[in-house]
């Protein structure tokens, strides 16, 4: 029976994983996918630390290797169930079988993509998954966002600030939120551009200009463990208390998976924060 | 007039700047300390995102660098006065002197302190950390100031207002500045009295009354600035609400200062939580 297992080799969980191992605890860590940044195009430019840009792959790297130099046990295999046996978990994994006392949740949230002709092209290249990591590179540009509920909405209120020239793309959906700005609601049928982003092409045939172009639609999700277990989600996130707990005793989440900031400062905020209450929990068993 | 200036380089100030800059606005930082980080002797190992463990300068070094790269304004001086005029502050460091419509005190914990016999005896009860706080309660008194440089010389033109009667100790350093006071470059060895403070001896066997001390070495921490503009403190921390706001509209506070952990990862997190802060606060006047 293991103390803490985590889930997720992001900054979240390996932040936690360090904290915790560092208090004399023995966290063992799962995870496959380097998650929402490996695929993100751009180098990291907002975590404080790095003098030079980071791609998001190498700094999960970074990670794992700090934590591995710290003694933590980490295990590179996806997690494919979690369940809840009495007053502990068990944790499988495609090569492994666990038992644990607590679980963290850390696996992040599965971020936007769209089968539409040119968007791998231009990902990274006028096609952006984060308006508040992006947005200011277009500040003086023309800019659509693709979605329609209240993610889009969010990354409209972040872009509003910077640019007024916005129009939104349902790209066949409904509008569910009022915007302020003009909407497009025929589905885009291709990107358009030769090295860059140039344009929006719609099914009724018409063209938009565009330089920038923020990816919103749905929300942005991966919770299948936490709601098969019947963690109370919200929003797409999963609630937690002040302790980072979720409504299952000994289950904790931490990072993009419970909202807040999608930003790695708040995610490894997130792994200082929870290794206190996690101490806390296991003591009081 | 600035719409916004950070006091302090480490990582509170910093990922405060990076993330205002990226949001369209124009931080200027301002510092010359490196603040706990520079003094603390072990590598740093519990910040995420270091495969093999930083120094701390060598972690603020970078910190400095990733800013500039994103076009941030530096200046690396010591801030030595912070005063409130109508609804802005004024910022003086020994060479600018600035006006601007926020400040975010981010200069870390250290304060003022000597560790020379009778110092914490004497503290409030004779020995000062701010002139223009009790200056007046001096004005019949002999006075001494401890410092070289341009704080010393800053808290001087303060009390020289109030007073004459005033000696500068410089307690073995090199006099940096031109002071037209009496000047005693030994040591100090002892702070004398019974109840009250009485005087001070020095390394060379003199004694000098004085009734009251002003010690101004090197530069302010925040919380210097802050109890003299009537900040609450409790406990050694600048008091702020959700936002990160001092009971000063406009004067905001994060990392070590304010207390809670005392962990980069949480210095970093306050950084970029204030920014969005700020944007408001702007954005409502």
């Amino acid at each position: 029976m293991k103390d803490i297992i985590i889930i997720g080799v992001g900054p979240a969980g390996i932040s936690a994983a360090i904290y915790l191992k560092r208090a004399g605890l023995d966290p063992v860590v799962i995870g496959k996918d380097y998650g929402a940044l490996s695929d993100y195009p751009e180098k990291v430019e907002n975590y404080y630390g790095f003098g030079e840009p980071i791609l998001g792959e190498d700094l999960i790297k970074e990670g794992i290797n700090q934590a591995k130099r710290l003694g933590i046990e980490i295990i590179r295999d996806s997690v494919i169930a979690l369940d809840q046996i009495d007053d502990h978990f068990k944790v499988k994994s495609v090569e492994h079988k666990f038992q644990s006392k607590t679980v963290v949740l850390a696996t992040g949230k599965k971020r936007q993509t769209l089968s539409i002709p040119g968007f791998n092209k231009f990902k990274g290249k006028g096609i952006s998954l984060c308006a508040s990591c992006d947005g200011y590179f277009f500040r003086r540009k023309k800019i659509a966002v693709i979605g329609c509920g209240p993610y889009m909405a969010h990354e409209l209120d972040v872009l509003k600030e910077i640019n007024q020239d916005i129009t939104v793309f349902t790209h066949g959906s409904p509008l569910l939120e009022l915007v302020s700005f003009p909407v497009v609601t025929s589905k885009i049928t291709r990107f358009l551009g030769t090295d860059k982003l140039e344009g929006i092409e719609t099914e009724d045939g018409n063209i938009y200009q565009a330089q920038g172009i923020f990816v919103a639609i749905g929300a942005p999700s991966s919770i299948d463990f936490a709601t098969k277990l019947g963690v109370v989600v919200e929003k797409n996130s999963l609630v937690v208390d002040h302790t980072y707990q979720t409504n299952i005793p000994g289950l904790f989440a931490i990072g993009d998976v419970i909202g807040g900031k999608l930003q790695i400062a708040k995610a490894v905020y997130d792994g200082m924060m929870v290794s206190d209450h996690i101490k806390t929990y296991l003591k009081s068993k």
